[in-house]
């Protein structure tokens, strides 16, 4: 099995590399990933400046290709430019902090899935549900073995799967839950702040959950100690209103 | 009617420009958009640094508030700091270029729709199909024609518009389409070139679009000079293949 790794919290990020370790158990892994980081970037693609790759080395040995981009030009130029032939899966991860609900829209690691799956490679995106302390063995273990059902078995045409992994010991995960993307919303505010020539500048800040109890939501399960998989695609017309919306005379 | 104008070209395009001077008979317009272009930056949004909010005049008058981020931060600031209650519509563009199939994910011109759609304000996105000689005036007078109906109407929770519209005189454009978004695949490659160090270093590029007959797809219809609407929704939950994940054992 041909595995493409990447994230977006960098090449030399702790979680890349605990998923390398265990990827390489099973696979062929080729490591391409952003150099620097790229957190809340979205499915920002590089136009307007060129990419530069580069080899790096980990721990004294080489570990793969940093990326001057973002996760999806590290798999556009991974497919493209750098494996001779498409790689079996793309896995994207470990995230540091879970990607679940709205959140997803945001995140440089669930792009780096869609990307896979937009070049029809079966894709995984995954996340710790920490932002402080990251053990990431347990999630680790657990999108290698993932990664090894996929292969076998496929996925539909257009789909991939986004994991949430608990920050707990295996022992007091529950189990896993096969969850919907969340809707509820984050309450963010900004600080206001004035720098030292007595400008005024904002910070993003203050993201607070709401949970109104959506049953078997992502957010709903993780925040109950399950390990969440959701499917995603990323055809997002919304089929429901298509016939209302012919109706309307425009 | 209270309009959150923004776009990603940043606030100096002529796009959003042509836009304003259209909506602002139909209503209050207020500009929030990005300082510098911000094209293909998918659904970023600025975590790293801060954002700085700067007041922007065009044509001698003033023009609106000019923000270091995104069209993301753009929608969260306007509607958390700086307008004192919610827009009854936000409006993202004129983009120059289509947003049609898969690019949609990288657009940060959705992507303004998309947030202003999370923050339950109904939200149109617009883009004139053409990256050269832009005539934004027929495209300009169609979306404060779309947004007034959108006003009236509504939009159903969590679901936004999508519109392209054809480089065409109004009197070539064949009608409009409610249109679903195209599967067709972009066919990248990467320029690769050295530097005067003798560095080597790729551009995206040659990106070519290959239509495969899909029927209704934005795509197909703006070629055939239809102009498109699309309704897209922000669930990526693939609800079709959750019963069968439920099935795996993993």
């Amino acid at each position: 099995m041909n595995i493409l790794l990447t994230n977006d919290d960098g090449i030399y990020a702790e979680g890349i590399f605990a998923l390398y370790e265990e990827l390489k158990k099973i696979g062929k892994v080729t490591v391409v990933a952003p150099s620097e980081e790229q957190s809340a970037i979205g499915h920002a693609i590089t136009l307007s400046s060129p990419l530069r790759v580069k080899n790096v080395r980990r721990n004294g040995k080489y570990f793969g290709y940093g990326v001057s981009g973002t996760p999806a030009d590290c798999v556009k130029i991974a497919i493209r430019k750098i494996l001779k032939r498409k790689p079996d899966i793309v896995v994207s991860g470990i995230n540091l902090g879970p990607n679940t609900g709205f959140n997803v829209l945001y995140s440089g690691t669930v792009s780096g899935a869609t990307e896979g799956t937009i070049f029809g490679v079966p894709s995984i995106a995954v996340s710790l549900a920490t932002f402080t302390n990251p053990d990431f063995s347990f999630a680790a273990k657990f999108a290698a073995k993932l990664a090894k059902i996929v292969f076998k078995k496929g996925l539909p045409k257009g789909t991939f799967l986004n994991v949430n992994v608990p920050s707990l010991p295996a022992s007091k995960i529950k189990g896993i839950k096969i969850a919907k993307q969340g809707k509820t919303r984050i309450l963010e505010t900004f600080h206001k702040r004035l720098d030292p020539r007595k400008k005024t500048y904002y910070w993003l800040t203050g993201e607070e959950i709401k949970i109104r109890g959506e049953k078997n939501s992502d957010i709903a399960a993780l925040k109950n100690n399950y390990l969440t998989i959701t499917p995603f695609h990323y055809d997002m017309t919304d089929y429901d209103f298509i016939n209302e919306l012919k109706s309307w005379k425009i």
